[in-house]
């Protein structure tokens, strides 16, 4: 049996027995989606959002777009993981200066808890072109963003929850300026998360049907007896369009360019109507996964078409007998 | 408080108040859609049509795509706004030698009332390739369609339903012969409706987050105090495809190429099955507005999905306030 | 009135009356789909497939995508035509030698039955692209696949059940590699299914608006008075993506590239929640039919949307007689 | 034997006679391009220009591209046709409040003589996008420029050289925003040059090989004993690019829709080395015609691989009979 | 040393030595092009053509584009194989029934000659769209088309030149509609030239630098010592468009399948202004050679351009030896 | 009068005094280009290459494609900076550890001495995907290539020859995994060549009308009175095919992200037939600057059509003058 890594119990996270006859590793939420559309006068939509433990309760950086289509980060709320009260104005971000930042035009975020601090890193119209921004803070109120880390253009800068010796190490999907139609996993790393160097593969799109276009990470890797486990999400493009559906992959635990399995199959696909219809068709987007160590539960976060949030859940025992089972 | 100008009173039109809780300024009617699909056994779909106020009841010239999905127009009566019962017959329309033009190949018509006559504008495969056509009626029994005032390619040509001077002025979408990626609202004047020039620029696709593709007049605009209220279709390009959303501008009285307010939110996005599903998915197309004076109600019709007739509701305080304090 | 010329009676197929009111040839089964998704635990989705009735009950072919979403055959027995248990492996294939082929990497299978054999056709990633492929089968347990008879790229081809002196005839689409924006419908002949030639245009995508970007045949040819009934999927291209609609033609009892009518109105569009949206939204792709002489009753089956499979119903009269009366 | 209508003669235009064994029916200039590249420190590339006789000697508006890459539009005064002075600064343009239009963005220019104006239309980044604009002049030192007659998008605007009736007529080739990859011939007309409406085909695209792509009006029309002589360029797409080529058409005297000669071959096609490399590759592109009606004779003046201007020879005589043989 | 395995003798081929100090296999001709531009008054090219021995002289299959960009097929004779005398008038075919065949719309013949009679494949606009048409003749002046042995879309049919046992065995590359942006090279065999099948894969684009994106098979492949010599085409896609060039492959005398050499470098790349620019800038194309069994010579005819015939020249001895040195 | 800070002289560069009456500030070497095609019997061209001055005679690194278009790199020795004598085996380059990295499958190198060290940066297909790659020398001997300081996509990767404080500083160009049509100039640093940071926007493609679709860093920038002369190409988009063209900007002394001038003209657009027709046609690609600190002088290397080496002459004086006239 497989077990957290990190050994720490979260007894209040969301929760929801696997249903009757239901044979696939990861099920639905029955309450899904848990967040509305239109989400409020000033909110559309609410996804593709990162969620923590926070003194008892839980806390996360939300990506809200507007009703001008225009992207902000919130900080929202959360005493059982499932009702989630956003804050009334945008996250505060300061630069290395001590300005404040902009919260428009920034989207999809990721929370890793490294030591004490919490690093949000997010997808930032910066230097001239999306790419990842990395920004850090203890208490959610503020937020230091560090300065330019990445030239353009990347998306879905993912940071491991710990140090590899004296390195930081980050997944990144690099793209183009647009929908890119190619997108593979890298890892590379850091001393001071301002100069990253020492790039490696970690996988490639097309090892499995579901990810036939695209693989990028999705929420932040979880350290488990065998490695690292990343759920991933993976992209193949139809006659209507990309599809997004949930993966994993597990990786060596001192060199994450070492991938141990990949699973096969697709634990996600859209199906369900939120999945299918919302904003952008048929997009299942892992982005935060909430565990206790205890039970071995999992409720991992992801947003759907593009407009809202949901939740599966697994357990570890049962998701990892999964990858071993169906990976080659 | 704004006012519709032209003082007409329309107490039977189609109504409903506005959900409890619902914060937006724009509502669904709870019925929609208001046709069904397939409609019946020769017309498949109805959409993206046009209805006023006639001898204390309502006409309206309709898109019908019939079982082989071509586009034909036909005259619709309805007491209601609601419930429309369709001529078993398209509309005669004469050309300029009184010969019968086929009713086929013509969509997305909007109807102007500049006097006391019925000036109706559609796209319409003549010339080559689709552009803009004018016909005009007093009786919606007989329309006569004017010689070819434009070449192509034209979409979404709507009069303003009053001269200005001596000219009529009418809104255009240029474009090309296909799905065009491209889309500005022009507005070019005419002493005659046949000779057309004096064009102007009124405004430029990318004015906010969801009209970054192109935008296009919606249904003929109507004039209050502070201008005229032009409803729009915006769209954006997805990984899934375009999506049609309605949204709203201001332009000045004598001078529709000055830009009052360019509302930056959407007013109306595609969310509901109807919109997100049905022919062409997404789409949210705006073309006719019935008004009260007494009320300041308004009654919108819209196109959803390429496959239904669908209304919604605002009034004109509610949504030129929201305009106004949504423009930058 | 039209019947069947096999005059082969099915007594126990699918069946359910028209509902009220409805006025169109063809009609949904109210519990549609008739299989579900994920389909299982080891496959998601279950499509675009063909039945025979079989020793008083039915066996079929049936296209299963896994969860790595990768295609394979399996074969499906039926007591009713609706509820399918398919067996618990893929399908037994075996090439000119005697080698058990993967049952992986094939899709889109016809059947039909030429004399005593059941030949079954479908896509398959031999030769280093997809094209269609050829294998027979008397008992549903072992499948000979003969040799490629075709070079790439093929979709779609279809025999009909019977010869025609000595000759074997399949319609076949060719296409390019991808998800090719064009497609017409030929006829090509053999004497021993392994060597192919004079072939002939049978009918060119865009005779009516909803098959302008192309057009295949569906399920295997129904032999009538008139002459052969194929019907068809045709496809066009919206600004969000292709919809795959059902169609009819009706081809001379002798030279099927003789086409004497081609039924204008489409027969089925997406509309129902499961065409519209799932895997590939908005398809509707027919690939079987089954057929009782005495009742004249038609039972097709389509895929819905590249995720479930689905039932519709007509009887050879009132299909027959559309046909007619709208074909030009 | 054809002749001139307008009876003009031009003793002093560029002449050359055809080379020995020549034997199709325009030749080329041996001395061709006839500017060079770079033309000076200012200006990179003349090319798709136009010229006409004026007081004895050659007056024209070239569109010279700038090191920077920027069209403008220039005078150039030429004695013999052949060697041509640009004046120092760009031409100079009014609008119809008399304020200085920048002479920057304008490109492809005709001039047509109707009376005593010399009428110059161009491809103008007016009203947004590119469209075709009009400016009149006397002297060839003020340009005074209609106010927008034409919204976007057209390219190659060319009168024709006289009235019809009250009427002005105008050839037009509708576009995209881009280098659109369609392009037919249409003409509408206007009494004052500032509303034009009565638009009307007049050839469409892929009459032959060489214009499958597109067809626009070259040099302003001639006329003939047999009606209107209309010289165009075709465009056909290869695996290495478009490839523009020169072509003719006779249409009526009075109805210039009516089209009674298309001429099947291609009467230029790009094989010199400065037509086949140079900025844009492969390009041969008419727009002017100087005529002598006592001999017949004809200088055709075309732009090469957008970068230099060249000439081409052939007689009324040589050309119409060689027109008429290969029509259909 | 590698030998011609037919043993025939060509005493008057055309023949250049290679100049002094080129080190490559492959040299062109000195006098190259070998047909001019335009090549008369109602031809403008001649490209992409076969000729073989004939009578002590030589014939061939041309394709001759003319001034309105259509393809036929003319014969022409030729004492020195240098200087080609067409007729006058195009190549006479006849069908299965001894109807005339328009020659126009067919083009890039290859001639094999087997037994008795010579065997013309070419790109055919037959059966709707372009596929691979199969003629024969034994005087070069009557052709006999056979019916439609393809269905569309195949370029580049070339037969092997004997039998294998009771086959016929050709060469094919499956393309789409269009420029195809992939291409293979496929063997299938008929016993007839009317039924073909048993189709099998022969080489994948991609296996050099130059061939990233397609391949297709060249002249009539030429039997050695080794096996069958098979000089093809590749092509790569620039940021300039496709670049045509020669290479060659060695496969199995008896399976074709079976390839033995693939020869990594290109053999002629467009280098020379008649290759680099013409119709289709940068197109090298191989389409027929000539061998000296004493000698060992070849003499290789390719299109340049898609506008002239040139010629290259080399030995068996250098040729095979450079592939075998240079194959994997 | 500007001048070079380095000091350096260079007595025996090339050099060819401006030709009488040339107007322009950059001038073309009269025997261009210096390589010849194919180069050798391994070597089909050499372009896009770097040399410096090294023990009184000159060295470079080389991109030579060879006859299967693979890219290598090879060091070149020269006397006169003219005649380049490339070694017989390509570059030997060595790993963090010391093993021998493939020279293949690297292209478009530049050199920058730093110190007494030269570094070399170039494209390379490491990381699964081309990116920049970082080696150094000191005896153009042995190349100690550094692990993986980028992930991909980059291009263009070009140092400047001084450190900043602690830092060196890099110009990148992002781009996608093809021929992207985007590219803007970035600056990133670092201290130690393995991890990079801090990163900079330095200029956007589209400053003026050659430059339009994207711009990159050419040779080592230039360290002068005014700042660093960096020379750029700039590429814009035709129907054609693209065009790179060689400009040039100023940037400060410290903060190379402060552009000081941005010259609007281009200094050489591809004209002669070595830069218009090669492998890419249309090519002008400077990689490396030559300069004496006397004179002066500059000789710049520049790729021709991705065929050939060239050269071009200017002067500091000259050139620095007119950037600052022409730029905005």
């Amino acid at each position: 049996m497989s077990k957290f890594l990190d050994g720490k119990n979260c007894p209040n996270m969301p929760w929801e027995d696997k249903p009757d006859g239901y044979e696939l590793p990861v099920w639905r939420y029955s309450k899904n989606p848990i967040t509305k559309r239109p989400y409020s006068k000033t909110i559309d939509r609410v996804m593709n959002s990162s969620i923590v433990p926070f003194n008892g309760e839980f806390i996360g950086v939300f990506r809200c777009d507007n009703h001008s289509n225009r992207s902000a980060l919130y900080v929202g709320h959360s005493k059982d993981g499932v009702n989630i009260v956003m804050e009334d104005e945008p996250i505060k971000i300061l630069d290395s200066e001590g300005n404040i930042v902009s919260p428009w035009g920034k989207f999809d975020p990721r929370i890793a808890k490294i030591g004490e601090e919490y690093y949000v890193t997010f997808c930032d119209y910066c230097i001239d072109e999306v790419t990842t921004a990395i920004a850090k803070t203890k208490d959610f109120k503020t937020f230091y963003r560090f300065d330019n880390p990445f030239t353009p253009n990347y998306r879905n800068g993912v940071f491991f929850p710990r140090k590899f010796g004296d390195f930081y190490k980050i997944l990144l999907r690099p793209c183009d300026a647009g929908n890119s139609n190619f997108g593979n996993i890298y890892v590379t790393q850091s001393k001071d998360m301002e100069y990253f160097g020492k790039s490696k593969m970690v996988a490639h799109a097309g090892f499995s049907g579901w990810n036939w276009t695209k693989i990028g990470p999705g929420p932040t890797p979880i350290e488990i007896d065998e490695g690292w486990l990343i759920i991933i999400h993976g992209v193949i493009n139809t006659c209507a369009g990309y599809i997004y559906s949930m993966g994993a992959i597990i990786v060596d635990h001192d060199d994450p360019s070492k991938v141990l399995y990949k699973c096969e199959p697709a634990l996600l696909w859209p199906t369900e109507q939120y999945e299918t219809t919302g904003f952008t068709n048929n997009v299942v987007f892992p982005t935060a996964v909430l565990t206790d160590a205890k039970t071995g539960r999992m409720a991992i976060y992801y947003g759907a078409a593009d407009a809202y949030t949901s939740l599966a859940f697994t357990t570890i025992d049962e998701l990892v007998d999964y990858i071993k089972k169906n990976s080659k």
